[in-house]
């Protein structure tokens, strides 16, 4: 369990390893022979940077691999195309060709913005993805998903562009803020609701090593969880098909971030109550079987989720608010929903009279 | 030679078809089956709006479709950041999903800014070209590659997106400036050059019928010339190997264009003047039969075509803009150059010493 995992998103030519590992970061092994001397761009933020960029700069130095830097503010208001222009710029002003390397340093934001840039910058350049929360690494810097926020909505411009590598450090999560870390177990949990119930199990058995951070229990968690995303993704890149499954809980959830201003809840928090719900609702249509929304509500409780709603939040705005979702069609909205756990379906067609008949009202405020 | 002809860009699940004819625009036919319901953004400039506008609209009104308009100001100045942000605003304000389609109605601008709008909204959603030029009928509405300019450089920042469909009515072409006309024939007569001899005496032959636009001549040109960058892209999308042999001509045309801070010639003058330059020093340094130069000479001077390149600019002046093209690598520059009519080739590491040397000084001021 311990040392250095990798893991390959499968996509032909395109294919990558998504290394995994206490330490990786500063492991020249990892890098060398995946860089080549055309020059990198690390692009950061201004928390990130303080902890990790020096570890990232001597492996570049040892590999004598020049840099340029890009220090971005913290936080999601800067996830814009502004921001995104700003690393444009920044490739232009060190004069970067199409071997040139962006090296997305930090959280889900940072990856998302720095790998829109990439895919842009003279048509698509390489992007390297280091992500360092645990967010990042078992969900958005695997799979090529890139974008920028809007004014209207999240995500709403960027391109699907996959990474040529992602580098997982496990070390990088012991700075992690108690409660982004506990947000991100959310999309952990997922992995084990939709595709692998003995991986539900064990993070109910091994709670305790995770909330500590016990680094073994950590690297099996990270990647057991980049494993599965690895095999939705290379089985389905541009999310035309089984690639929705990884949405389970987002409708759900993205109603409830949208409703409060994304103020309220980190998205991981809301996907967990987004689950929730998402099985009472499965299990109140005969969908789910009987008893998955009451296990996985006791493994939030163990993790200690607060999964109250607001009492201003209504099943009648909820279901207003999943009907403007990108996901959604003329035919009603497709939800992913559990048979059991481990088994998810895409289930098409849920009008909104029948969402409002069969919600959960018990887990409103 | 009259009628419709459909040409297949063949790439796997995203092959799309390019349909060419006098009046396919408003030919309900080719259009049905092709747009779904859910919406369409029209995006155009001021010149071809007037002209052509109705005609797509009409269709559209037969079939039922609801369509939006984004009618841009006309010029190359305009194929900015700043203008393809009014696109992803378009179509933000009509709440735009994934099924909806851009149409990009208009010459090789248009179709870049609105195939990258495409390209990034909600991360891709569906363009369909319908090219209004000659430049754009052969060249840039086939492909994929979209992009804008920036102050630095031209298409800087893009993405291969590649259209649902190509509408090339050739009947647009009446109302194209003579000049622009005769600077599309140059990536034509780069057809001819770089893969088919046969098409090249064809081009020599019938010139006239060119010049005077007779339809069947311009259906066959074009449909031709169409099939010829379909097979180059269908073997190489994005451009890492066989395509490049399609940029015959760029590397010193864009010189020449940057030189003169793209004032003095049309992209496809330039294209011109630039292959002249590419025969005449591949037959100095010998890779290059004899009598190649002369006979594109030849057809260019049938064609009206001025060659000339004005004084201030020199051998060193060029080959110091040639090595800053984004093609450029350490090793010297790739050179797409001919063996003879019909059969090019990629020939690498040009230094610039050695470009001196055999640079074609006699066709400079």
């Amino acid at each position: 369990m311990s040392g250095i995992d990798s893991v390959t998103i499968k996509l032909g030519t395109a294919s990558y390893p998504v290394i995994i590992g206490a330490g990786v970061l500063a492991d020249e092994r990892v890098w060398v022979s995946r860089l080549n001397a055309d020059g990198v761009l690390i692009v950061s933020n201004s928390t990130i940077a303080p902890l990790y960029l020096a570890r990232l700069q001597s492996v570049l130095e040892k590999l004598n691999i020049p840099h340029q830097l890009c220090i971005l503010p913290d936080g999601e208001q800067y996830k814009t195309l502004t921001t995104w222009q700003q690393i444009i710029d920044a490739l232009l002003n060190m004069r970067a060709n199409r071997k040139t390397t962006v090296i997305a340093l930090g959280g889900g934001v940072i990856g998302d913005i720095a790998g829109f840039a990439a895919a842009c910058y003279m048509r698509g350049i390489r992007v390297i993805q280091v992500p360092t929360t645990l967010l990042a690494q078992v969900d958005a810097a695997v799979g090529g998903k890139t974008g920028v926020n809007m004014p209207v909505g999240k995500n709403l411009v960027g391109a699907f562009h996959q990474p040529a590598l992602v580098v997982a450090d496990i070390d990088t999560l012991s700075s992690l803020p108690e409660r982004e870390f506990r947000a991100g177990i959310a999309e952990v949990i997922k992995y084990g609701l939709i595709m692998d119930a003995g991986f539900f199990d064990w993070l109910q058995n091994n709670t305790d090593a995770i909330l500590t951070k016990d680094a073994a229990a950590l690297h099996y968690m990270v990647a057991t969880s980049v494993a599965h995303k690895a095999s939705v993704v290379s089985a389905d890149a541009h999310e035309q098909g089984q690639r929705a499954l990884l949405n389970f809980g987002h409708t759900f959830g993205h109603a409830l971030e949208t409703l409060t201003n994304y103020s309220k809840w980190l998205h991981g928090e809301a996907v967990a109550i987004g689950m929730l719900l998402a099985c009472a609702y499965g299990e109140k249509t005969g969908r789910t079987a009987p008893e998955v929304t009451a296990k996985l509500n006791q493994l939030l409780g163990k993790i200690q989720f607060d999964i109250s709603i607001p009492e201003d939040i209504t099943a009648q705005n909820m279901i207003e608010t999943m009907r403007s979702d990108k996901k959604a069609s003329y035919a009603g909205l497709d939800l992913i929903l559990l048979e059991s756990i481990g088994a998810a379906v895409i289930s098409r067609g849920h009008r909104p009279e029948l969402l409002l008949k069969d919600f959960p009202m018990e887990y409103l405020g």
